[in-house]
């Protein structure tokens, strides 16, 4: 049995809590984690107190040389938990009373739980948008780095996974930069949600001590206070952003775990991942396995759990808090680590692998000219809908006869329009395929440079 | 037997589709809807090649006006869906080459239905996210207009479902309309990152055709241009935005119908739905059950799994556009539709309904003063903690003796702690308790009035 | 406005129901869809009615011929909907009544639209389990067929998507063939679970009219009868079982479709998916898609979805029915016909797919022996983590003399390991490692051929 | 960096796995939970290598003796972690070494790791299955002992949230049985499928040694052997199964929580939890909140959150192992241990808690005979659906009149039919309505009586 007696609100109850209810109920295994942003908040909380007249000077000096001692503790992972330690916030005022004795029972005055823990996850999730955003700079960067080498390095643009028309591998590296910079600023936007400060919502009401709580958000770094307690205790609206900016993110690597795994394979052969970032069977002694790519992939899964477990979770909550909510920390912890690793892992893998131009090249084939085909009918008047058609025709046709299109005769050219002249023959080249595509947005070396240099501008900065 | 003939692709193929896979394939019954957006689309493209000397002005005017005749038929529901119409786009150039003969089949010149119905679609959501800010809008007044008149209606604030301190329903409002209010501004920060053109992309790689793309941008309203067309091609975050932004305010829904739901039970008797928002039973004829609030509780579900789908379809995808993308339509349309009318009914809902402010009154209970008490010893100079588990013991001494708090004789509060005299007594008043929470946020009639001049502010000129 | 006097519960009310709150309530648009078990439902109903007294033997005839013809209404699509009518019970009624009169109203004694509809959702659902069983036959039986003819076809097979060890065809066929395998069953222990009957419940507490439940039951076909009216009503669990096997079914259909994308890719060419299943490109002429996979693997997305759906809803709900429960229906029949639908499609792919020998066979390389090769020192008494560790020295010595394992003449080996000798050269034979994995469950033409026998027997009757 | 020298396939390599990497992809830090199930497996794999001549019986006992010691280690917690240790599989294997020297090296003769995990995990499932449904049977005995307590304490059933018919607390007690119940059949179900033996499968095609499955499956506890390899390693529909159950299961346990939320709130007052399983407000001295109840209602969350990620998970792997799934078994060990203490908790919270049968009767009100009265008409008659607006009528006039249905004089039941006598004020008798729900499934005493009997029989052995 945890005695109640260490409890901050036992005064009312007749009976502890049950051990088993206790390792139901308290959080203090996972909400540790909150320690330094639960303290910075009680330091701002305590200045507050003192400049309200709540305490005098000499115990607002003394709540915070005991709050900087606390934070002492667990920066040195010295911190000693004890039974009863039902949450951060308690195992705090606990230990606070051990240090400085009493006068540690003012620190919550006016100021509940309620109000407290979403000030210190707010400042927690800050904090890991912040570093977030820093892993995908680092994979855009690792991404630039290989674009860089491959401007120029042919091969096959897929849809449906079918060879569609030839691309470079440093086009394929700045559509992902593309991604993951949506990625970033959508953190940036939830960031924006984050920064209004709850600290002074009391219960659910409101408090009615006179706290400036512009103060507190000036400390504390919040851009804005909230300006409804009932709604500010409650609201687990940034959480839900940030686990969604996870799992979308998670979902950009997934496709890009794709790709690697596809392009590692034997049949493709464009890319070797590092031995590094790779790992061999148990049995079958040749394998090498792109495992990370695939864990990478994998993880997309419980980022997308994580986000359904928060939303389920509010879903049908009534006003105002509800215990309910502390399941909001392990899911956000759970994808803040999985995508924080995952992100620096994609960066090494990308920046380690080794790209195969040859096969890269290998793979080009010459139907995948066949709309620049279609397009010497157009410049001859033809709409473009027939001279698809007309070309369609001249695909099955060296399909049947299986040779390529280039390989075909130009009678047969002419047999199916007599537009066609020796001519399109130079139209069978990639690099020249690759250039003409010179639109904003194409991936010709020239727009592709372009972009680069736009990317470097960016990431150069941060 | 669907004929290949009538579809845009078939020159190739050898055998026609077959009719199941024609049903399994087609997505006319559902993209019709993009009708009006894919051609306001064509027609910036039509313009576009015009610009860019591929057809000239005669055959530009011919495609416009052909386009502009099948808007009026979509409009006047006259359009007549043909065996082939694989999809909004392939009838619309079916159709358009019907109108003005071979033509038509110049429109899709450097164009592809990758490019074309990325931009569709765009437009659509930025058409629906609008609708749907107005629809919140339209909640938030009907919100606001019950909070004006119900400033001071005194009520319990609940915390964990138990009442907690004495608040007004004015203030109640106020907290939906904050929730609502992030609604709002998500669908903003959405709708930025659906004002990207992809228009111009070709299948994946860009095109060669000198294209102006800022011209086509400026046509369609869209604020920027993308810069990759692998990405553009198959970039569906803005409809996972959207669906994500959907299901957390399906969750904000939910969680006001089940506070509307409580309020209306016999046990709270806090409010009474309007009859025309009611039903009845069957079986049962004394009912009449908050059937509105429940299916809007309930649908939070759709919402919610909407998101999952679309996230799933994602999850995996190498590049660029694979067929799987296809399934982006329906639970993005399920949303919308779900939430339009879920917004509207919300607000017609709160508008027509009627508080009971007797029952609501007596609601409040002497317990919820227990923080008030508290506050006397406070002042008195005693740690918070200390005054806590104080009032907590007197709580405990009243339940045993079953009599509420203010009935205690002053022996028994000074018993427990000799600070106590009588004035204790006029603290049991609820508005004043009210009046007291003064800080930013709180729920003073004061503050209260601050917020509601603020929002009528803000939701007059919308 | 829908005047509520044709609603079934309108006595108590004084407004009629709004328009929008019947767009927003009203369910006739899609429970439609249980008309015929709705009716059988009403006539089992009508004859425990005469059965129990309380109407008699004509006006039973008369309620059961007036039942009939609505039935027939149905079948024929001519049954007419009339503002009012809430949901399929109502219409029905409704129009029992314009059939038969007053009679018609007491249909309705002893029966709330709480059992009414869960018992008719039940019979659905059965229904819809049984036709899902016999697509999931229908593609194992495609499966079957092939398999048949790919008995001695050798393949790689792959894990990581790296080629691991020889295999055929036929055995990557009865991989799937287990899976549905399970499908099948899991739809049959769901079954299970809807084959209990709710009618007799009333609206929640059961019945006071000695109706004799069990004779119901015999009628409709259930197994057993609910023993808890509370609980019958508001239990969902059979439409949560039956989209949780539809959204597995959908992971395994997204297996295969992306098993079978990755063959019909140019870089495998295992496979060519019939011209009927495949589409083509709107802008390059010579794509031809696997769109019918694609897509099949994309409906995995709505199918989870639908699954989140009802757990959502489900979540938090207080006993007993609540009108969050209408939200029921539109998931599961999505899930069903997206099954149904998709399920056949995969069938008819695989029957009508072509498979390429050569091209399978071609991906066979020598590393894909290593394990063989480890056999050999390991029958020599070495332990197989010594001798995975060298024959992964004599990979890597052939990897950088970039030559095959077979091309490394018989000195490399022994300076591996003495125990080598010319012998292994005979274990590079793809038929022979594949016939010797003969354990139960193996790749062998010997345990397939097995495996296929029991399918047949399995499949034959049914 | 981890040396690879360490790893289990580390020949074909030629750089070591990156520190990153490992952190990343090793597992023993949460597989290791499977040490007991792999080693059990391990054991039984030496015996069969025995059985099949592939070791001696020397070799096979110094093996088992290993073996033995290393689950001694695990046992008593001092199995000591080293660097290297990939997953549990690894680092028993290097455990071995250490113990028994080279012959360890024999043990993965024929085996790999995707048909060990597979094995391991199965059974560590088989018994996670058992002890829940531990846990679901003692959920049930604590409501069966309230039901006993509680088969005439009469209460409000609601519908809506609406009071609908009077009903018992026992009755309310046996719905929740039954759901649970369910969820005992389901995990009986699930296990069905986890009782087959993938061991012997190799990595995908099986094993050539001569090893006898049959005895595997005998000595491992299983009931049937996979039949085909490349599905056996890559099958993961067990966890699925479970995850859905445990999903299902939150489910039951959040509407559970709801209605005892409900009801503990002061505005029902039907139940006290204990002290012991409540919790108290930092802030309010009076406050005393049922958060047992509401984390178990929240927990629904992370339960639906596990089983949509590893759905995420399996969709769209091609065959046969990918390093994705992995991913399987942190969602899988979150959901038992939740579902674990949770069902403990919730057994604990039920039996303690204490009812309020006069709060719960004084909840009756008149309106809830409204159907008694409708009856009345009926035996006359009437058809039911005219009785039922009669009826409506009534209940109307007495919400205009503000008075109770049974304070309205004769003459007004008359004024809306004659039939109505006086004897229609004995209906006003819960007693005697809860009674006359006589059917099967009713909720009159008789009916519980015997389903009392009934689980008292069913919960007696087990």
């Amino acid at each position: 049995m945890t005695g109640s007696s260490t409890r901050l609100w036992g005064g009312r109850f007749t009976s502890p809590t049950a051990a088993d209810m206790a390792a139901f109920n308290d959080s203090f295994r996972f909400d540790e984690r909150l320690a330094d942003f639960d303290i910075r908040g009680s330091m701002a909380w305590s200045r507050a107190l003192a400049q309200a007249g709540l305490i005098d000077e000499t115990e607002c000096n003394t709540l915070l040389q005991g709050l900087q001692q606390i934070a002492s503790e667990f920066e040195a992972e010295i911190f000693g938990i004890h039974v009863g330690d039902e949450d951060i916030h308690t195992a705090v005022e606990r230990r606070l009373t051990e240090l400085v004795g009493a006068v540690a029972g003012k620190l919550h005055t006016g100021r509940s739980r309620n109000d407290q823990v979403a000030t210190s996850f707010r400042l927690f999730c800050l904090d890991s948008s912040h570093q977030l955003q820093q892993r995908l700079r680092e994979l855009q960067r690792a991404l630039l780095a290989q674009a860089h080498h491959h401007i120029h390095t042919l091969m096959p643009g897929y849809t449906h996974l079918q060879r569609a028309q030839p691309m470079t591998f440093g086009y394929w590296c700045l559509a992902y930069i593309e991604m993951f910079d949506r990625d970033y600023t959508r953190l940036e936007q939830a960031a924006q949600h984050m920064r209004v400060l709850p600290l002074g919502s009391g219960a659910l009401t409101g408090n009615s001590l006179n706290i400036d709580r512009q103060a507190l958000a000036d400390e504390l770094g919040f851009d804005a206070i909230s300006t409804n307690a009932l709604d500010a205790v409650s609201d687990r609206d940034f959480v839900a952003e940030l686990l969604f900016v996870a799992a979308l993110t998670g979902t950009h690597l997934s496709r890009m775990a794709e790709d690697l795994i596809l392009y590692s394979s034997a049949e493709f052969g464009f890319v070797e991942l590092a031995d590094a970032y790779s790992t061999g069977s148990s049995l079958m002694p040749q394998k090498k396995n792109p495992d990370s790519m695939e864990l990478l992939r994998g993880k997309s899964g419980r980022l997308m759990g994580n986000l359904v477990a928060i939303l389920t979770v509010l879903k049908g909550l009534p006003l105002a808090y509800n215990k309910d909510l502390q399941e909001d920390k392990e899911p956000l912890f759970d994808s803040i680590d999985t995508l924080d690793l995952g992100l620096h892992i994609a960066a090494a893998v990308v920046i380690s692998m080794q790209m195969n131009p040859e096969r890269m090249a290998a793979a080009l084939e010459d139907s995948m000219f066949a709309t620049d085909l279609a397009d010497v009918l157009v410049r001859q008047g033809m709409p473009f809908r027939e001279a698809h058609h007309k070309v369609g025709q001249l695909v099955r046709h060296a399909l049947h006869s299986q040779v390529s299109l280039r390989a075909l005769p130009i009678t047969d050219y002419q047999s199916i329009h007599p537009g066609f002249d020796e001519t399109i023959y130079a139209l069978f080249d990639a690099h020249q395929s690759v250039a003409q595509k010179n639109s904003i947005g194409g991936c010709s070396p020239e727009r592709v440079n372009e972009q680069i240099a736009r990317w470097e501008a960016t990431l150069a900065w941060c």
